[in-house]
């Protein structure tokens, strides 16, 4: 099956799903939204970024897993570099920088002490794109971006953090168990085993100490969580949700233990997967 | 003291603070970074916004809490209301729109169905200056950047929720108790007295149940938590810090408890203020 990802081409998110797709075709849409949408249908599965170890986990992912019916049957971890590229301005050359807000986030100390401003766009392979047509421009950008625009690279590996990870998670409509045979793609291996398992809980109403009675449930069954991040529920301000990643082997009396203090939504449980 | 916030003029952050400085003056810094950095010299206190009930927290805002001296006076709720504005182009006449990206967030039903590409902007003001300069283009903005800008709204109030919250804090680099002849604003009241404290709590070394004894602690002295958020600790991927805000008369006793599990930055303790 082929894999949905955030375009255009030379995104980190279009190199991942090239490496995964192991020949069945990527598409590429502009937003990951519309990756949601592309996945849910059952057309395609969908490759999305969920969280940056610099930046923090990505809005558009976390309002994707809370809003449609699609489940995490993957995961995978990508090295992130940065660099600042032009057509043929130097560092000190640049008059404005385009940058993606979550690569401008990524490359902060840099940026600042350059003291250019900075526009931001909606993708790295943009940021390329405009940087080509502008004089005097540069952009922060992904090694393959820059290639694909011809620009030059005249700084490379400008993030913040030399240990920069983005975690992108593989999604499907499909409520099967995630085999490569299942999704046509006999490539993907899954070989790691159903390791990590996600959930969003939800509270509802909130009572002093609901959230300390949640994690007890997790401390009762030993169960390590891996990550617990909050997200507006959009009921009104001071309302949260909460995305939770755990390691188990048997999720079921864990769930049905929760779903007696909180509304459970299951994201699914899967290994991560090696490029 | 005068007041430092996001802007350029028509920012949502602008609005609030000539609201609140009384004549004090603002002044209006490109980035939230910067307005951290002016906070922290102490020649002028901060206006930022931390949260919206839509689209969650504000990266920017929470890593200068995190990184920066600078403490929690005061905090402002402020109801935000976005709008479709345009140089003379009606909606359906729309090829690109321009918007910042938490206002893109905010609007993303409205935006998706108009189905026009969208291009990211540095703020909402500058967003209504793009509108104006390209034909055939629009803007997401606020009512008083397009009034600034001479753009006329076409589709007003165009936000996901009715109920769009965004809350900011006042920072300041000060240590003593805030009041406003502190800082030379007796306009600002400073009455509702000090509710809210918020700390960052950071585990330093990951361990099973870790969250859980915190909550613990919390749960033990009765104190209930209005917030809890996740950050990245920047030590790599899957370690995190904690944003939590509660609510409590006197801190020193959960202080010293925590502080015996996990490392903790105290943000101050402070009262919400009307506007």
């Amino acid at each position: 099956m082929r894999i949905a990802a955030l375009g255009p081409e030379g995104t980190f998110s279009h190199e991942l799903a090239v490496k995964i797709s192991g020949g069945s075709g990527v598409l590429l849409l502009p937003t990951i939204k519309r990756v949601f949408d592309e996945a849910e249908s059952g057309r395609s599965l969908g490759l999305v970024p969920v969280e940056n170890s610099d930046a923090g986990g990505v809005g558009e992912t976390l309002d994707g897993l809370m809003d449609t019916g699609c489940r995490i049957i993957a995961e995978y971890y990508m090295q992130i570099r940065h660099n600042l590229a032009s057509d043929g301005v130097t560092a000190g050359g640049c008059r404005v920088i385009y940058a993606h807000p979550q690569s401008h986030a990524q490359c902060s100390r840099f940026i600042e002490d350059l003291g250019i401003p900075v526009i931001h766009t909606a993708s790295n392979a943009d940021s390329a794109q405009l940087a080509l047509k502008n004089s005097g421009s540069c952009a922060v950008t992904s090694l393959s971006a820059a290639k694909i625009s011809g620009l030059e690279i005249i700084s490379p590996d400008i993030q913040n953090s030399e240990n920069n990870i983005t975690r992108f998670v593989l999604i499907s409509s499909d409520r099967g168990e995630p085999s490569g045979e299942n999704y046509g793609v006999p490539e993907m291996a899954f070989t790691s085993g159903r390791k990590k398992c996600s959930i969003i809980v939800d509270p509802e109403i909130d009572r002093p100490g609901l959230l300390y009675s949640i994690l007890g449930v997790f401390a009762g069954e030993n169960i390590n969580l891996t990550k617990i991040e909050s997200r507006p529920s959009r009921r009104g301000i001071g309302s949260y949700v909460f995305f939770i990643d755990f390691e188990a082997e048997c999720v079921e009396k864990l769930i049905s233990s929760l779903k007696r203090i909180a509304k459970v939504k299951e994201l699914g449980c899967y290994g991560r997967e090696e490029v």
